[in-house]
């Protein structure tokens, strides 16, 4: 039990960091920390959170890591369905800790609340087919540095730094494309509070990331196994 | 007495670097470091100092994070109101040399003096529930994260890093609420010198943190122990 | 076989997430990463597969690399060839995702595409001697860190720490200059998909480099050996 | 001679890369990297290095680091001046490269060159006075994290993080002061080639730097010996 609690309280701190930084901080006049203040956010989320509970957990707090761990051969699949639970409960509820606190400003509104999209809910406005490669994409290397970071012939005790500045990149490119999910638990968070039709694009934030978390763990095991 | 003198001199440069750099550069016309690269000053004086004498005094810098790790059973109860005393003593020394070279512009007036505040002396005029959610939940994961990355089987070495950056995170997150306390000692040191009603709203950079920080630490101690 | 196709996916990495940050999110209104994001996605695409693929390939993704380690006598002539052949279509590859993805905006025209140039082609309209002198220069500097970073007498596993912010440094110094190269694979790659006359200035791009990374590689190894 | 000859070139990339972002990049219209850029660049010039020659000179790059460590017990008086020497050498090299790169732009004129000055050639006009409590508290508190993070007791291998992350901090905070010296070298290299009255003003950042390094390492000395 004690590794699901930890799972639950790590990706709360992912969405509340991450979508936080997004709702309060990225546009705030003159001195807002922009797109790129909002990369690192989510990045540090994973950071802090992997040195902190990944002797406890692993430190997924994605259930397209959980997910593409399982087709890497890296996390029992018995323990797939009760991860992906408390990751959502836990995404869930940072979105409604940052709604209580967002909500104390005079005069704000939800709107988007950080969530993903494609169409008219993209930032810049992204078609399906591009928001789709991108996060399947952004999400295969995103498990392909997990994979090769946690090997044990990587440098011992690195891979938070790997993985967290891994989710930092990736958040550099593709906020404009998509928000950036390669995370179907913190799309999911948000999208139950925005005032927007985030709900309906739901799927393809747990669909693409799980995909391309899939051919990312096998694509490193392929390209690691065997060596000549 | 070393020890105390350590906590002296680290928290006075968590004040004269954190709250030098938001006084100094964030808002320098065209220029300034904005939000973000606060953010990014208040966490490096947490990892330069934790490398410097974790050694030492194990880098506190915070009456938080010692009544904290007392709550998590990781600091002696009789050390509690000596670090506290040094930290404050540290904070207002730093908030001075900080008044020293920022009136040295000429027209420069001390404002707000990253104090920090709820209201009207909000950086976003949140209100004091938003306030008091805001650091409470901040500082109890920024304790949690502490707890988890000096545990004795997180990887050695790695806490600063882990925690300076958490405190990055955390500013990311919260300038715009509270101006982002989760300290006591650095609300306490810029208090003295705004010319702001900043000291009516201390007790309350007070009584969050320590609230939250005693949280953070006994909650990671439920998770990390006994594990099943 | 295997470290070939780790050079190629690495590359693909460092492709899609340098150029794809500075093609998607650099200029986004209002909350653009400019080219200090550009200039960490650089350097972070290098540091998180330093930490992925290091232990299978070694981590070059860029010929000029891959030439200065030869030069200094840490990597083997007969492996020269296919490792440039595997970065050089990683970086074709990326290009064409990214072209996939960034032309999913409505009314979106690739321009410039991220690539190398000077004179008019010069972010900042720098001559063809300034952009020669900057990339020689760079490239000499990032191979001595290279070596010095992984000589056996440096601390063992921060190398890739130290080689790829020291990508993301030589990016914030040189992209006025020349949209920074120090990689021909990487000017490559995008070099095919603009629509400006970046092709015809490639040759600068794949010379300079080269010649810089031996130099830098050599002048380490005279500093480094024979200490008296 | 090794030494001194890695002394020269790592204070070559010091200034290069630190004064080279601040001359190059800065303020590039929209997409300049502003003074939180600067930041990071001057601290990664010595992230860098120090992993790269640290094992070979020790990788001081600065002549109040050389005095520092030498009040502090940490480096012999024979190699003092030839340190010394060797870093304004390489300092005055890197801004000749700098003013060749940067003279490449049609109409561009050195004016401040990134040169460190008080009153009408400070950033923000800081007076005399603020500039020397400034430099010479950064620069104490520069040697006393120096001393710190390479005390044996210090976590192994993490120094350079530690250092280089100091020095960004440290820019972050004093750039509008005094643009940030703590190093005479680099002060030196750029004054040449400044079009301004920097020349002038030289001495203080020769002064107020070695002094504050020597209180630095003293004051570690002391906190850090004897504990009881």
């Amino acid at each position: 039990m004690k590794k699901y609690l930890a799972e639950l309280i790590g990706t709360f701190w992912l969405v509340l960091g991450g979508c936080g930084s997004a709702v309060l901080a990225a546009a705030f006049p003159e001195l807002g920390i922009g797109f790129a203040g909002v990369s690192l956010a989510f990045g540090l989320t994973v950071l802090t959170m992997a040195f902190a509970i990944g002797h406890i957990s692993g430190c997924h707090l994605n259930p397209a890591v959980s997910f593409g761990l399982w087709a890497g051969g890296r996390f029992p699949v018995k323990d797939l369905v009760p991860y992906v639970i408390a990751q959502v409960i836990g995404a869930v509820a940072a979105a409604a800790v940052l709604y209580v606190i967002a909500s104390g400003q005079p005069g704000w509104q939800p709107g988007g609340f950080a969530t993903n999209g494609y169409g008219d809910l993209s930032p810049g406005k992204y078609s399906l087919m591009a928001v789709l490669v991108c996060e399947v994409v952004m999400t295969a290397v995103f498990l392909f540095v997990i994979m090769g970071a946690t090997d044990k012939r990587a440098p011992a005790g690195f891979a938070p730094i790997a993985i967290g500045l891994c989710l930092t990149l990736i958040h550099l490119v593709s906020i404009p494309v998509s928000n950036t999910s390669v995370n179907p638990a913190r799309s999911t968070g948000v999208a139950l509070f925005a005032q927007t039709g985030a709900l309906s694009q739901l799927w393809i934030f747990w669909l693409a990331p799980i995909v391309g978390g899939i051919i990312g763990a096998v694509v490193y095991k392929v390209v690691a196994s065997n060596e000549d």
